[in-house]
């Protein structure tokens, strides 16, 4: 069977990183079919809209989606709705990639990239699971409105809704659970029971859940307190699960731990596997075609998208192996170069996982 | 005038390092009277009330109030209403505690404590301001109910309401402003403006309310690449204000940076300069009884008491100092101690910081 693949390359820095993982997924000797289509700020420029019907209908009939990223200063004076954020947005609910998969690994060549002393995060291998289409990302109501009593009666407030529906905190303890039993069999619920109802609801079922496995040590900790212990000493996590908002924070704390989030990819999945994979990082405007930007964080996501998507669990090992290869040979990009390794710009990061497949 | 100063030692360490603090604010030869009541756990046991209503009542007529930490393991199966930190949600919300003052500060003598780097973190010196009577903490609704539409029709959701009047927005806006302009003048606004309405509000009302402070610059960060940069390069913010529950997490991230929560101090202020000062660190149960604990951020908290409550600078700069000079001299609780320094019990770290004065 044919896999199709959409790829959705984005803005800034998306063309460069995406073709170099599309050079790699090409040369593992799989049955692909790859189909480009524009998304976020490059698609409303021509099409007026940043997830195009033909984008989403692509991604609806794919296999996977192999994403660049998304965004572009130049875009922060639209409307909330045409900016290029609404892509990634309208396609984790359009598909229902409720789970969101971000890995923060710090690989023991770069152990100096990091803010943090290498004792402190040398070897961290954690992975964070995200509910990534619930909570108040598109809780209703939300808007603005006229204050209706008390103290602040007749002026306006913002205001959102923060929710999770019992099935929708299940599906992801289950993601949760079983990602832990293939890793070190700790499970952190992550939440503020102490202060939301919606995270009380949460606390419940993760309790409810993990009867189902007994094999998995649950621990809870509210969310002020995981960004507290990443920092102190994030070694003592395996996964993490939290809500979409708690998730969105704790995934880019975890990733800058390592200060290397260049390297880091994540997936986002639906019920049926179907998946979105992007690196960790952003669009990065700034450096935009002129081939310095890091590909591996886009390489390794195309190594998730080869081991959660296609099942492939041993192409998706041959291109982690060439990129801890690579990383061996000495070879970095500019935002993971020190002295006394060889600077590469992407294509030649590319050229050099494709010889080490 | 004398002013009457609440203690509430409430649980855990907080006898031990709130009678230290006394002990200080005692020998600064001000007209204060101290009027001690249960809170937290304690007062549960003693009254069926995490706050009861004569502890509210003092807190209320008092100038400020003295707090040390609440909690305990063993009031975990309480039901919310009567769990321990309802009673720091109770103060806030009744005397109207809106502007939470967090300094995240690395004294140069514990720079060795932090899991950062030591060029990374040595001189920190921020501030977050987080708003603290309005957000998702105290939005309604908020519950348990039945789903009525949608996809998970007919089962039990989890709910909250995050919301922002505009009136509480300015007012936190300009104690954010305020304290840049006796800063460096940097004031950066921390939101999810890509997601959230209420944040979009919340952005919009900084924007207008810093053209009545032209020398300060202001600058807005999503609350993920906030929670990322305090862990890159946390010295290049010098003001943050952001809302309830970014500022929940931001501020103990912020915290655990220096390594030394031990000796980070908070104050929480109304409209009248009325505030609750409190250390930033718990109530550390497994500690409590052995005097051991680290008084420090509960007599720094005394020093903001006489700052912002008391109008007595001198006073607060008098004790700042003398907590400088003791750790000068190399005296540590068990917390911060090293290699080459004296460690010392909280009662003689209380006897040191008297002597300094
Ligand atoms: C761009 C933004 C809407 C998005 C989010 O908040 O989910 C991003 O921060 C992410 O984590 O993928
Ligand atoms: C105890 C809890 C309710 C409280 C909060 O979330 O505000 C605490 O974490 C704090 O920051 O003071």
């Amino acid at each position: 069977m044919t896999h199709t693949i959409a790829v959705l390359p984005g803005d800034g820095i998306g063309h460069e990183i995406v073709e170099q993982a599309q050079r790699v997924l090409s040369a593992l000797g799989l049955d692909l079919t790859m189909e480009q289509a524009p998304v976020g700020g490059t698609a409303f420029d021509l099409h007026g809209h940043p997830l195009p019907e033909a984008t989403l209908a692509l991604a609806k009939r794919s296999s996977a989606i192999l994403f660049g990223a998304v965004g572009d200063w130049k875009y922060d004076s639209l409307p909330r709705e045409h900016r290029p954020e609404q892509a990634i947005l309208g396609l984790r609910k359009n598909l229902g990639l409720f789970a969101n998969l971000r890995p923060a690994i710090l690989y023991p060549q770069l152990a100096n990239a990091s803010s943090l002393k290498p004792e402190v995060v040398s070897g961290l291998d954690i992975l964070i699971i995200r509910e990534l289409t619930g909570d108040i990302y598109f809780g209703k109501p939300r808007g603005v409105r006229v204050v209706e009593d008390g103290p602040f009666k007749g002026e306006q407030e913002g205001y959102d809704t923060m929710r999770y529906a019992e099935s929708e905190v299940r599906r992801i303890a289950r993601v949760g659970f079983e990602a832990a039993q293939k890793r070190n069999k700790k499970l952190c619920s992550v939440d503020k029971a102490n202060v939301l109802e919606t995270s009380q609801f949460w606390r419940d079922i993760m309790i409810d859940v993990a009867k189902d496995y007994p094999d998995v040590e649950l621990s809870h900790m509210y969310i002020d307190n995981a960004a507290m212990q990443l920092v102190r000493a994030p070694k003592e996590f395996d996964v993490i699960v939290t809500g979409n908002i708690f998730g969105d924070i704790l995934s880019d704390e975890a990733a800058m731990l390592t200060g290397s989030i260049g390297m880091l990819p994540s997936a986002s999945l639906n019920a049926s596997n179907q998946g979105l994979y992007e690196p960790s990082h952003g669009s990065a405007p700034d450096i935009a075609g002129k081939n310095v930007a890091n590909p591996l964080a886009t390489i390794l996501s195309a190594a998730m998208l080869l081991r959660y998507s296609l099942n492939e669990a041993a192409a998706a090992d041959r291109v982690e192996n060439a990129v801890k290869a690579v990383l061996e040979q000495g070879l970095r990009t500019a935002d993971i170069f020190e002295a006394g390794t060889t600077k590469v710009s992407t294509s030649q990061m590319g050229d050099a996982v494709l010889k080490a497949l």
